[in-house]
């Protein structure tokens, strides 16, 4: 069966492909100078625009995993989240606190979803 | 492919089904006044009681991560752990020590399995 | 659909497949005296030797979690990683710093993968 990988890098690739199922690598921000909420949205719109290069969406997450170094930016995370997601299909998730490798970075989130 | 969800909230769902793979939200205690022992029945009960309802139960895990904030947790937990598994089937598992949302959670268990 | 399990022991087992997924046990190092670099290439040994038990290799990862208790060893590690992956097929990766449930672990990883 085939794996098909996308955003390929001499480290990691961004997305792998599987009998229907996307593994997504952590997703970060680029622009670290923004606060939690800005973060978290910039996150968010990798996830979508990997999600859409992978043939699925928002709407068809299975599991999310959540990392925050500080859980204090936990209520703020939460409030960009809930706006994201699809009503009716919200994914299962889990968040802990964790330290990133980017002391910069306040929120890394990693994607399993389903092709459509 | 159908996603199938069960206890869909508005921020997460406990469970997503898609091609027989089972995926729970991170589960923790309700009654957090429990010490480490009580904390882990009441979330392997939880896990029972989801897996019941998607069609599977606790000899048909494929991988669970556990998340403990105080790893002194980690002999009393495995105590309840040893007893509450299939012999023979029993999951590959990954624990490490991470904070929680909410400091009176002692421990949080992310479940992956399969359906009957 | 059967799950098929490998090293199966009293509290976890090292395998899990299931339609063609492999799951692998969060993986550390036995020799604890080995600095960072000696222990990622234990670890990485030890995918290797149950991905080829379970009918895959480690061009056929879909997903790697690292948990690290110190992130001063990220570069080291990476260092060992960038050597190991195969080229061109590098897995999606996420890499946390955590506590492990041995002080002496400087090093997990958990490994998802697809059987040949």
């Amino acid at each position: 069966m085939t794996i098909q990988r996308l955003h390929v890098g001499l480290t990691l690739s961004e997305v792998a492909i599987h009998r229907g199922t996307i593994y997504l690598a952590g997703q970060v921000a680029d622009d670290t100078t923004q606060d939690i909420a800005g973060q978290t949205r910039e996150v968010l719109g990798h996830v979508d625009r990997l999600l859409q290069e992978a043939g699925s969406d928002r709407s068809r997450i299975l599991m999310c995993q959540i990392f925050l170094p500080d859980l204090g930016d936990f209520d703020a995370m939460n409030a960009v989240w809930n706006d994201w997601v699809t009503p009716g299909q919200t994914p299962p998730r889990a968040t802990v606190q964790a330290g990133l490798a980017n002391p910069a970075w306040r929120i890394e989130v990693v994607v399993t979803a389903a092709q459509k």
